[in-house]
């Protein structure tokens, strides 16, 4: 059960690094819903792999094909895109594993890589698992949650929601402006060129909701949130607003003061250490959050394993295809596993 | 559906800081299980406040009485504490409230305190929710979760897992001996001579899982701990392992080798910069994490406010009895949202 | 987690026939429903044994005590009655049991009922389980559905919704009128009479539903109102429309001829052996639907059966005190389980 | 959240009768479950149309492709046939549809039929549902719960639980042995003559399961096998054991008496009125029930209905291609989902 998200929207998310396809399941979204193709289609594009030399080198087109739930169209003339309106019906669309090279994962099978789901996946599974490129764990299966993600991030705005991502550092790198920007990456350059990765955190913020949203105790807006945003690989922390920050604040600088907005008089706070969020609900302000990404763990360097057969230490070099640094890729990954979470507090 | 937690076993928890009761609903416990009922109420005063000057003055008893689902006996001898045994129906039981200052709340009827859930609340509930003391979003609410995560320790040590959470930082002094500590402790009082409060960091150590335990995607052991620990009021953040420490380092740096136990020679790491999990799935080695508390949001100190009624901004003085730190009495209930969550990732 | 009902709200049922108490938590109600007590009591009534002669001399008052969740009030003057208005968060109600004579079971704990849970509760629960009066599985289980039915009748009644269930058949005897009716108490009366006990249908239909109500596949209006209906002991059988009838007519004779209504020119159909549902949506008319309900396995007569221990077949004389038909207390029942199931079905 | 199944396990199940494909994703099934795909396509088979004269026409091949979730090997010699591993991650298979003739459904856009979900599927889609076929509440996607049902058929064969279902009524006529049998055929026969269709009634057993499966109240047996059998269209009614006929039969005959096994000394009953269940939990007896089924709405003869668009009444005559009587082919499917809820109440 644990592949599917949601109380109110069910998303359901199948598939392997190396099976025949990756997909998902969306069950919930309204009938009606006019979803734009190409503009999803750039959302996909954003986290697909094999655009810029930071990225690993494996080549998907990413593009989803839509088996039911929608019924695609095309406006009139040519020079307008494609786009699909909902029926009311579970959604599933599926993209086609094509670019795999599974001989990469030959050694694999008996030597669990540092870092990686192998090991406890063997355990689990008994051996039965699908181990070439990680199977079900890779990070391969962002790119269903990025279909479901870049749907409802269409419904979404035009409700007046918007979600939006952006690395906040790289390495420890904090990225201000271009020239941290250009620091961070080039950071990832020195790591690549080391056989080595990075990671980073991923900052994000949502506009639009009012004030109200979430439900007490396990149903809040962090626990929901948080709940979608570890299905993300390599996510190992999350903090809200001020977040670990805020336990190192005394009370009086952190609680936010309730004064009238001066545009048209709602109530709203001065400042925003509670990153929109009290009690589990939203409080009208942006919801805000960072979320930590370990370095990739697929490392050129030799590593240290234990080869599960003969129960011997050995050494492991990773040959595959891979990132030097998940995070540039994650941003809309995040955008789309924060989308779904909200969407999902929006139907209670 | 918010105040509900789990996919195997289902906790339901009701109350209101000022309703006639506070309590809990946990079905999904196998019968049989014997539950020492002394050991429970040790682990609930832990919780309980009016223990210390550093906690609440509100002084309640906090002893749960068992409605249902499991029968209450007692060893033969005077000196033989009481205990009960598990049926497998529901396990519903209930503390009253009694030291209730309900009058201390009335002027929040229509000045919502800064920190609190009071404001989202009153959107959300048109004006219905009842205000005192939070409602249904005080930390009273914390005690429920301690009997359903007493319970669940005790079964759990007896399956040779034990959950230990610890005061790892209080307003940034970092807890490592007993020196640190007194610093610590200072800081509450400094706080609280003040007027002021504030926060800190709940470290969490989970002994005992083997690997494999969780599910991918959504249902992995991050996601569902940390649905747990948001319903704790003033979480604000949650890293595991390494945590955002692990997005500052490299790849090479971060990865775990395998290696071979010299004990027994099955697979563990060296290190436990992954903390006990990969790919969300349990890896063997002790589960890690780390939850950031926010300083309390009751302060003494005026705070500025807007009057719902007249739209007015103001000045609020809480009066009320609050902790000047919650870190010290969440390190029970840190344990607790943990043991329920790693008990439900044991049934799949 | 099988006491709990609803994909939207969140039902939780506990308590058993001789332990402190019974009761539920209702989660998902919205706040400022305002709930008449008085009628909710008499709504109570309906179900509450000791009532005459054909039900269980065991005699509860059923008045259940609010916990939480609900703001208790009253009217100005003397002569008005007591409500409560929901706040939002989960409301818990409990009812003490109080005229238990548990001694009546002694020998149960040995030797299973015929008809009775338990067997299977004692092979399930290994022993553990509270076998006094059918513990979890008792009938008196049914006085928290009432309590979560009575309100949520209430709220549906405000939305023009009604549930209207009546006795159908009691032995074979339909009920068409009130001669048929008192044929009907006179089999009840001879059964109690020669210590035995029969059972009857229960009708019920549901006024007022929109059409397009429920969800194609697994959360249609049938699944969900069986899933609560046979959570009612005693049900073994549910039938919509024409049911089991329409298996034994022509394609031609039952479908349902689609009109205008003459009344305000909505389409309706001219007949309504569909039971108001296609396709596990709400058509517009009226859901129809029956209820088979066994004669109570409670009789006097002795009975075969096995003692446990000894493994030693033995006849049975059961004590206790019985309804010789549970059919007519089961009218509330059947009332409450299906509006809180339309219920959950209306917050989709 | 409709379209989805399970406690423990999780069914998902998408497509519409014209959409690109029907499918289902089944997630809990545990890894190294071996599937024998050619039993699995000749269970797929039995419902397959265009079989024999008594099914529609529409000929679709019905293989399942499985996209992920299972590997799919080959015994090494020819002779023996495909086979396939379960990988303990999210299985999901698609069938394609290719036999459509989607220009049949032209007119049923503004005109509902009687007895389908076209008119509450309109209302509640607001006109976007996919009206050709039926769309997502056509009968054809009764073949991916061929496909989970089957799958879990299999698992549950080894484990020693058979699940067998059999047409019991067919407009009436009672097959008891080969003579009805062809008596039943005829009504089909001559039902398909006049342009119209019957239904009736399919029996199930289910053999194998041990005393004390199912939960107590919303859990039981009872409660989820109804909720899957409901998913079947044209199922209007069940009834376990003696089901309706209980309710017209005294206690002391209706309770089965408890007895020893000649065989092997367990407990057993003598008789089976209870269909195997007892308190919603299974008592080892043979789970018996019986399912009614209306007859096929779509029939050639002119019926009444109104168009969407002019608000007009109007005479309805269905083209496209149906099952006299939709009996016969669903038989493998009240397996399929008998399979499935048996299957999800042992995860328990």
């Amino acid at each position: 059960m644990s592949s599917t998200f949601g109380n109110n929207i069910r998303l359901s998310v199948f598939g392997e690094s190396h099976s025949a396809a990756v997909g998902m399941t969306l069950d919930g979204i309204p009938a009606g819903e006019c979803i734009d193709l190409d503009e999803l289609q750039k959302f996909m594009d954003r986290r697909a792999p094999g655009r810029s030399s930071r990225t690993t080198a494996r080549r998907e087109d990413d593009v989803p094909e839509f088996l039911s739930g929608i019924m695609i169209g095309a406006d009139g003339d040519a020079s307008s895109g494609r786009f699909g309106v909902t029926e009311g019906t579970p959604i599933t669309a599926v993209i086609r594993n094509r670019d795999t090279r599974s001989q990469d994962y030959d050694l694999m099978k008996c030597v669990p890589r540092p870092g990686h789901a192998d090991y406890p996946a063997h355990v689990k599974y008994g051996g039965n698992e699908d181990f070439r490129g990680g199977g079900h764990f890779s990070g391969r299966l962002t790119a269903p949650i990025c279909i479901a993600g870049g749907i409802i991030l269409q419904i979404l705005k035009r409700r007046g929601i918007t979600v939006e991502a952006k690395i906040a550092e790289i390495h420890g790198v904090e990225i201000k402006d271009e020239a941290s920007y250009q620091l961070a990456m080039a950071e990832i350059d020195k790591a690549a060129a080391e056989g080595d990765s990075v990671g980073g955190v991923v900052s994000c913020e949502i506009k639009g909701l009012e004030a109200g949203i979430g439900e007490p105790m396990f149903g809040g807006v962090e626990n929901v949130i948080s709940q979608a945003l570890f299905a993300i690989p390599a996510v190992k922390g999350i903090e809200f607003g001020r977040g670990f920050d805020a336990a190192r604040i005394k009370g009086s600088e952190n609680n936010d003061s309730f004064v009238t907005s001066g545009e048209d008089g709602r109530i709203v706070t001065e400042s925003n250490n509670h990153g929109g969020i009290l009690g589990g609900l939203t409080s009208g302000m942006p919801v805000t959050f960072r979320a930590a990404f370990k370095p990739t763990p697929s490392i050129a360097k030799p590593q240290r394993s234990v080869n599960y057969e003969t129960g011997e230490e050995t050494e492991l070099v990773i040959k595959g295809r891979h990132d030097p640094c998940v995070v540039v890729r994650a941003v809309p990954v995040v955008e789309a596993a924060a989308a779904i979470a909200v969407y999902d507090l929006l139907q209670e």
